[in-house]
């Protein structure tokens, strides 16, 4: 089971490693066969948006180098800025510590949000209301 | 419906504010009634973990200005930190465009890791190996 997985080896010492291939089988994909995955901008650090990988388009990332989500909506595989050409290159893949969520640190070219905002999370909670912080540029 | 809520308003000006209450009741949260909350430290940027909300812990969130999550394996609510003393106390909570992912600008106390590692992605891809990052403290 994964979750033994994670936690049997949480506590091996640093550069402790698994074979990738034999890792990406541990994943916790939830009942659908997904896992969510967070896309960081690598040096600003903002947190860019969350959309969700198989371990067949967690594959396809590593390949290319070039985020490739599933997209739950349209049931296919999604490299992100195929038709925008907002990529999102790869620069580091990291798991959490019960295998259950993804952090990408990618380098975002243009927009990251379909509104041409530069990233998703612009609904802030401010005080009772909740109001949209930046704009759109189309 | 929810996705028209985010839909309908995202080419609003910028500023533009709904109540609250009212807000919340759009977001999209899953058939288990869940929606994903991804807690970054407010100053470093640093991604520290991804957990589960539901309304009520949104709301617990927002009245405690301590972050508190809906633990999936207990199936109860669960204020980060309440038995380690690693509390996340909460800057700014966020939405994403579509309404099925939240963002927590958070401040760390201690650990976010039940390992006592600072965060919680620290498997990371090197090549065809995944590897432990940075050391438990434990």
């Amino acid at each position: 089971m994964s979750k033994e997985f994670f936690l049997n080896n949480e506590k091996k010492e640093e550069q402790f490693s698994v074979e990738l291939s034999l890792f990406l089988q541990e994943l916790n994909f939830d009942s659908q066969g997904l896992i969510p995955a967070i896309a960081q901008q690598y040096d600003t650090k903002q947190v860019l948006m969350m959309a969700w990988m198989n371990l067949e388009s967690i594959q396809k990332t590593l390949e290319s180098k070039q985020v490739c989500y599933w997209s739950r909506s349209r049931k296919k595989f999604w490299y992100k800025g195929e038709e925008s050409g907002n990529i999102q290159y790869l620069k580091e893949m990291a798991v959490d510590c019960d295998g259950d969520a993804i952090l990408l640190s990618v380098d975002q070219i243009g927009a990251a949000c379909h509104t041409e905002r530069a990233h998703c999370f612009y609904w802030k909670v401010d005080g009772d209301h909740c109001k949209l912080e930046t704009k759109s540029c189309k």
